[in-house]
């Protein structure tokens, strides 16, 4: 058990750099959002059919999926992307592959301003720190 | 090859047997809620002011907080807790002390029915497995 704990706790010097490198793939989603580059914002997810997003009651199950969604939402005729901000983002390392990020986001469109707050479940993959589990909610 | 073999098992059996326990909880919730039993219900909670829940655009902090919003929604005058299950939830163990849990729930009224999804982070403590953060969304 000993051997087994040590490789699991994480040294704190350690998962401050890897709050860093996993608040810097929120910053990189809001950057490529706002130059209206879906795809960019869309790397922050893990490219699997694992991944799943709730929002509301509904599930999205794999990337292609949620890709598709967000397109609907934010890209089909009449929609706009907007301006999306995160903000009150807190980031805890649960161990050396798992982290969860809570915060609040916000999409400032010209018709109207959509707010909520969003609960990540992020994994360390060879690609680097990914979105597995999104789960999203909306503010009436 | 036996003692090799013991080290390559354990770990998947600790965790069914931690998953159990975190299936346990949303059971006993689910059940204390179904008595009108709210106390019993946030038992499934970490007692701490540091316990997060996440609904819509609104964060409630604290195990106080959080308890006496379930008191105002389904306790109030002319409220009524209804009957709540809770469905297809996934388990997934993240470390030694860490577990995210996804599902469905479903609270059914006499006048109405909510319905929606939730992402819970649980910590194993000393008092056994906890909610430390709830988000919850219902559809519409």
């Amino acid at each position: 058990m000993i051997p087994l704990l040590a490789a699991l706790l994480l040294p704190a010097a350690l998962a401050d750099t890897e709050e860093k490198k996993i608040r810097t793939v929120l910053d990189d989603q809001a950057a490529a959002w706002n130059k209206g580059d879906l795809n960019g914002f869309m790397s922050g997810y893990w490219n699997s059919p694992d991944l799943s997003f709730y929002s509301g009651k509904d599930k999205k199950k794999g990337w292609d999926e949620t890709f598709n969604n967000y397109k609907k939402r934010y890209q089909a005729d009449g929609k706009e992307m907007g301006t999306l901000t995160f903000s009150e983002e807190e980031v805890q390392i649960l161990g050396p592959e798992h982290a969860v990020v809570k915060g609040r986001w916000k999409v400032v469109m010209k018709k109207e301003i959509l707010e909520g707050l969003y609960t990540l479940i992020m994994r360390k993959t060879d690609q680097g720190w990914k979105i597995v589990h999104d789960h999203t909610s909306v503010g009436s």
